[in-house]
């Protein structure tokens, strides 16, 4: 019964990977940095491993094993862990802080900001991210993503894909479920959120995790969409 | 030691009344439901009623007296109890939810829109309201107030002055209260930032009670910075 359904009136977006191309950024940033300290590195292998340690390290809040704390915190016990495993010298902690805040300058995707302009013109667009409000808010500056509002786990205090980080976002914008849409590269996340009633709109991110990506190359359930940038999302929505 | 302070990195704000005129959008408001229902009241009377119950309401939920709760829902009750001593009559659930929304509706100071834009090129602009997120963000897409993050009571879960509004807002955003200002027109609101370590800036807003207002004229303590609009703000921090 699609057309019983209310108005979408929310979209809410998944961020790392979805809406910014996290594996180019933290690339980059490891390649200035091997500059500055005249080193030489995998740096590919580097932003993997990093990636590689943020599910493990959400799993110890998720699960109870300690209180909550917030995704810059994560990132810099990983980076520290990481320095060690890829013999990354003599850093000290106002370095090895601004080295953490790479996840705060995040490149979007070249369809991004386009295509979210265009869908803010007749939707709330809001983040429903992993990502702390203060990284959120430093990368939408940098990159001119124009968020309504900066929600996600950290406002819910809940990590996604945990149902507490999808209603609590929906309830802070005085909307039910149905009313929201997430967008996502992801078919996990879609899957939790259609799980509590959002609509889902899966956005294809072929090359997130570089050349041999192999997962979530396609969506594997029936979602409202599935669109190869947000320019088309835009298109599909009437924007 | 002004020249030791760190830099400004966050400008939060006070919205009602700070930057937008509650009074005289609530007024409209009553009007239109007036020429609708056929019915001639004193609307800047049921305007200043309903924010006179406004203090009063979170007294409740800063005492302790009752679980949090949003604004919306204290407003609602609020409007609930002047729409009996007001006499008007027979608006149903729906619709007064709808009047209940004329706090998403207000208008800004002719100067907020111009002024956040010039301040927003230099410093991360949020919320520090009292109003929950949902009444901000339809309140800045309808009004075009260009927010970088919605913060404020509601992800507090604290109604300002407590402290933990100002703290968590900052904390929040990644800054320590001293690179975070509050821009306000009110002097206890000013007072209570300053106290947990906020630089302060007052806005004169002479009107904002009406043509007889008595309070809140002058700033009453030695704040960083005192002006009569967001644009003297901008000029004042170089933006």
């Amino acid at each position: 019964m699609q057309s019983a359904k209310p108005a979408i009136r929310c979209l809410l977006f998944d961020v790392f990977g979805t809406v910014v191309d996290w594996r180019t950024s933290i690339i980059r940033e490891g390649e200035a940095l091997g500059r500055t300290l005249g080193i030489d590195r995998d740096w590919p292998a580097f932003a993997d491993a990093w990636r590689g340690l943020y599910q493990p390290s959400m799993n110890q809040v998720r699960e109870g094993n300690r209180p909550w704390v917030r995704l810059d915190t994560l990132h810099r016990e990983s980076l520290v862990e990481l320095l060690e495993r890829f013999e990354i010298p003599g850093l000290d902690d106002d370095q090895i802080d601004e080295l953490n805040r790479a996840w705060h300058r995040l490149d979007p995707w070249p369809d991004s900001v386009p295509g979210l302009v265009r869908l803010k013109t007749r939707h709330i667009l809001a983040t429903l991210s992993n990502g702390n409000v203060a990284l959120l808010t430093n990368m939408a500056k940098r990159a001119g993503l124009p968020w309504d509002a900066i929600l996600g786990a950290e406002v819910a205090r809940h990590y996604k894909p945990q149902p507490e980080a999808y209603l609590l976002s929906a309830d802070l914008l005085g909307a039910r479920p149905e009313q929201c849409m997430l967008v996502a590269a992801h078919n996990g996340d879609l899957r939790a959120a259609a799980a509590v009633g959002y609509r889902t709109a899966f956005v294809a991110r072929p090359t997130e995790h570089g050349p041999g990506q192999h997962k979530d190359l396609a969506p594997e359930a029936d979602f409202d969409h599935s669109v190869g940038s947000m320019i088309e999302l835009a298109e599909r929505l009437g924007c």
